[in-house]
């Protein structure tokens, strides 16, 4: 018995997300409910892929009072509850248009469906940019500039690179082409042939424009691989083998996508543009005897990229990873015991394909207690006379972790679930640098502006931005909440009795519209939080959950400029908004080429009242990034991200009576296998 | 013998600074040491205890260039380079002044001493603290005051406060006490005694001022104790044990007071004033073949705890924790498996006491490999077409943790050494509040300003700032570094050859005296970093260390106000000094009472030249904190920190060709113990 527990804590094990029928109503779409809405739409529509193309397949999520009264009404385990009726939302590309259609599964059905007549274009599938990707590589004014450079045709390989909005008052669904030269480097990223535009437009799949501009060394191959197989000595630094031992199993229970650890229980779920989805996330009150609700819903909205070179091969490089590239289906395959550690679970996610067909992800994410020899809380006490006191709890928490590999970058994103309550969200940068060839082997040699830093001989590592942008629909112990800043305030002391001068004290300040929550973060000194005004603890403070913010960056652009119009929602890193079920991507619905009319900017512009009402809010980490040589030709992880903490939300510290775990004993061994 | 291998990790090791004699010119202090200190100052005085009392006993580091040379001078184990002549450095007072001695140990004598002419008074010891405790106790107004409130003397406990500096022109060494009740609950500070002030003259070991104004409920004991075995059901939230397994042991090795780990090299030291000290930090460069230099000396140099409340009671406390208190002297015992994880080795510690003979604080510093379950760099490469490639190392780092509790916080320092050359400094903020009592019992009660949150009835957690300074004398790969600001501006685009309007650049500008170097962080963007001007990478970039500011704060205290006069080393983020062996101590050699006359502010107003020079880098962590009641009546730890990271240090990713361990295989076990 022993001996099973012990094996079964070494097993890495694989829980699919594949079931007959889902079991809660926020659940993602199933792979038979991604056939069955193949099957309906291709019906529907009289048509078969490549004719019709799947862009987006999701969730139709039902509306929160139903998921909510749902939630109110479903015991655990308890299987007879009605689940809410279940409909899909696709968009779908057919006779060169956009079209959004709402499926109905039960009903096996299409609801209703509508021809997109604004700008912008859905999310490129992977077959379409596989498709176009391929273009170059027969096209032969290409073949012929790939001669000329001397290079082997067979050894370049072209990437996709979305053209974003410069002010065109037409737009067809093109992307630009770039080519990597891969001989003897499989790092294609930091190898780039530079000088030729190549414009493929998406429908008629084929090159539209084409220029061989000029010629620059293609950089060098030899110290650009990444591979353990292809390094040569000298190796190092040597690092120490460990692993987890957790004789009673892991802590925390997963039902479908239900997760239940410690204090916490939530949902969660996947989209191929969003990622992963933390929803319905409670935490359980001891005090109350209750769980408690935090956060009904929360993603990463948009991701938003600009590249800072200005001229002709790189100036529209300024990405919607999320709206173009879809950061769900980015996601790649966790390696175990290396992306995740040892003791973790994981997760298959599905998406459904440009043909309308799942896809299977395998190990998209994975969950894994995390023991990082944090302090939970802990205190000495030597002022008693006779009396030594020293009490510690150790901390434990929760990751739910995937990671997206949107072209050459790597995001790690984390959602780190503490007992005490605390939230942290944390995104980690690595991957390849966007590199730009360059004639240059020598900083002395560059009298103008290069546009990033000079790596390695003929690379640039280009100067860009990172915005995430966050969704986080807070229900702090309810649906209606406010925002509150509580400004941090110098008062100045007129009087005689303190010796003081000065101190600082705090003004509360609830936002009442929209305006009042637009927030550069920085400029003065205040806290944050998600309040619920129509509650309180027994001192009298209101319930709240408070935002800490971390790494946070203004835009440096021109607000005019084109890019920023279209990434107008990272103008400022906080905006509070009225819960809107369509109001979900902050780069707008169709943000390929999309010309900023439908971002959260735009919305909050509207300047609806949210005071104590269901509200949204969205915070954006930022990044400026100055590439430096340790960047390449592999970057070793940035970290980001901030966190959300209870304030005033429990009437005391929340793990002062947390159960510790017992010093784990080590079984007799007698051999190593 | 792999039975033997497995024993040995499970076994917490401790291991013990006393050597007979030390090993490495920056060793603290050993207990033989102390003691001969002891007896060659008392001799010299012809005193004894507590006629003399030591206020502070340290090593008189040698200069750097000594330093600096028997390290280029000593092989490893090599014990035959001769050491640098080894002294202390002693503050003693005496006939009521306070004493700076010089004692050479090796020729055991007073090389110099010289009476302290200025403001303020050193370091208060633990024995004069705790009898100037006690003096209430037996002081007849006192129990007068206790028994009109109905309290039992026997559960009132009293502790030291620093009085601060408030335009008085005269100052004796007086400290003011405040007392606190006991009965039914070990949690003091937040059950305090408020309308007494009582003020001790150190020297005369008297109290000199009292006075009972006011009387207002003390807090009730109930819901305030913290230890597991006082508490009540229900308990929860439950977390899962887990325990490390090390086949192979630590990856670590311990040479006296040198620690070597994957790629660093540093010395762990530790003063009664600052607590841990790293030296010496080097890099192993695999590329080069040789370590590398990036710091010569870090701690923590001084720690401002400026409260905000300006009545009679609580002006005063705007603390110094460092210079008053001792941050060395306040490091607590680590409990094994609770403060650091399972796999961690600990380091005893000892100080000269007030009579000058050493006192031990067992395990004081601990050191342990961190498995967070980070990932060091990957990247999944799927756009080759037929190969799929995915490349990820696991992170792991090495950290070097004290806890130092100063009355009733506890706060957790790190050291956090990462192989791809970034240090990352933490600081996790713990203990108990500082508890102002108040007649209200619920918020809608309160008119006035009460200068912090109502956390329980009768129970105020007042607003307070926490500001850490820590020391960095980075030296970059050699001693002469320059500071630079790499800051990003917005180039606005005139020409019509792009479509962009705007992009950012980076314009480089080095300080070229303390002035330039004086930053206020989060006004504009910018880089930091300190850079070797003499040394470049291949493609001519300098060497450089880059400072990531985490958590900052800028004081909201009037600039001419008292406390930050004393405490005006916040007034900026980042300092840069030119080096200087005497500049040490942020808030002046003497802190407590101090004017504010010999800060890094005022050092800094020399307006020295530093570039191209030794330097120093200064950097403050600030919180403001509004307490909530999460933080009652123990709380969750905060985090905040730093970190210090290469750029264009190394030639490319110095973990490119990390050594990655085997996966770890489970022992053959028959059963558990």
């Amino acid at each position: 018995m022993k001996l099973a527990l012990l094996f079964l804590i070494f097993t890495v094990f694989s829980l699919s997300t594949i079931a007959s029928t889902y079991e809660h109503p926020l659940d993602p779409l199933t792979p038979s409910e991604f056939n069955l809405v193949r099957t309906i739409v291709l019906k529907a529509y009289k048509a078969s892929p490549p004719k019709l193309t799947f862009q987006y397949i999701g969730l139709d999520e039902p509306d929160k009072s139903i998921v909510l009264s749902w939630l109110l009404s479903s015991k655990p385990n308890n299987k007879s509850t009605k689940l809410p009726r279940r409909r899909a939302f696709v968009i779908a590309r057919f006779n060169k248009q956009s079209h959004e259609i709402i499926v109905d599964l039960s009903k096996r059905s299409v609801v209703s469906s509508k021809v997109h007549s604004g700008h912008g274009f859905p999310m490129l599938t992977f077959d379409e940019q596989d498709v176009a990707a391929e273009l170059p590589l027969s096209y032969k004014p290409f073949i012929d500039s790939v001669n000329k450079r001397g290079l082997n045709i067979s050894q370049v390989v072209c990437s996709t690179f979305s053209v974003g909005w410069y002010g065109e008052t037409k737009s067809k669904p093109t992307q630009k082409i770039q080519c990597f030269y891969t001989e003897g480097s499989v790092n294609l990223y930091v190898r780039p042939v530079e000088g030729i535009t190549i414009v493929v437009d998406l429908d008629e799949r084929k090159v539209v424009e084409y220029s061989d501009r000029f010629k620059i060394p293609v950089p060098k191959a030899e110290g650009t691989e990444y591979r353990a197989s292809k390094q040569k000595p000298p190796f190092g630094p040597t690092l120490n083998g460990a692993a987890f031992v957790q004789p009673n199993g892991p802590g925390f229970k997963i039902n479908g996508h239900s997760i239940s650890w410690a204090n916490w229980e939530f949902h969660l779920g996947y989209d191929v543009r969003a990622g992963s989805m933390i929803s319905v996330a409670s935490i359980f009150d001891i005090q109350q005897q209750r769980y408690r609700r935090v956060l009904y819903r929360g993603y990463i909205s948009e991701f938003f990229v600009p590249y800072m070179d200005p001229t002709a091969d790189w100036f529209f490089k300024t990405y919607l990873d999320s709206g173009e590239f879809g950061f769900g289906q980015s996601i790649v395959s966790l390696v175990p015991s290396a992306d995740c550690p040892t003791n973790a679970a994981f997760f298959d996610a599905h998406y459904g394909g440009e043909d309308g067909k799942p896809v299977k992800i395998t190990n998209a994410i994975c969950v894994f207690e995390k023991y990082a020899g944090d302090i939970m809380w802990r205190h000495t006490e030597s002022e008693i006379p006779n009396e030594e006191i020293t009490e510690v709890r150790p901390d434990v928490s929760l990751v739910v972790r995937t990671v997206s590999t949107v072209g050459n970058y790597d995001y790690i994103i984390d959602w780190e679930f503490k007992p005490s309550g605390s939230i942290k969200l944390g995104v980690g940068l690595s991957g390849i640098l966007g590199i730009k060839g360059t004639p240059y082997t020598h900083v002395n040699q560059i009298k103008e502006d290069v546009f990033g830093t000079l790596l390695a001989e003929n690379t640039i590592g280009v100067h860009h931005d990172h915005y995430l942008t966050y969704y986080l629909d807070l229900d702090i112990d309810g649906e209606d909440n406010s925002f509150v800043k509580t400004n941090l305030e110098t008062v100045k002391i007129t009087y005689e009795s303190s010796p003081r001068k000065s101190y600082w004290t705090v003004v509360h300040e609830t936002a009442k519209t929209e305006a009042d929550a637009r927030i550069k973060l920085g400029l003065k000194p205040s806290e944050l939080a998600v309040i619920n005004p129509n509650k309180e603890t027994k001192p009298g403070n209101k319930l709240g959950y408070r935002l800490f913010p971390g790494t946070v960056a203004h835009p440096l652009l021109l607000s005019d400029d084109y890019p920023q119009i279209r990434g107008a929602f990272t103008n400022y890193n906080v905006f509070v908004t009225p819960y809107n079920k369509s109001e979900k991507w902050a780069g707008g619905l169709y943000a390929d080429q999309g010309r900023g009319d439908d971002t959260l900017m735009v919305w909050s512009l509207r300047n609806r009242s949210i005071e104590n009402k269901d509200i949204v809010l969205w915070h954006t980490v930022g990044i400026h990034h100055v590439p430096c040589q340790e960047d390449f030709p592999i970057m070793p992880t940035l970290n980001a991200g901030f966190e959300l903490r209870p304030t005033n939300f429990f009437e005391t510290n929340p793990v002062l009576k947390t159960t510790q775990p017992k010093p784990v004993r080590m079984p007799k061994c007698t051999s190593q296998p």
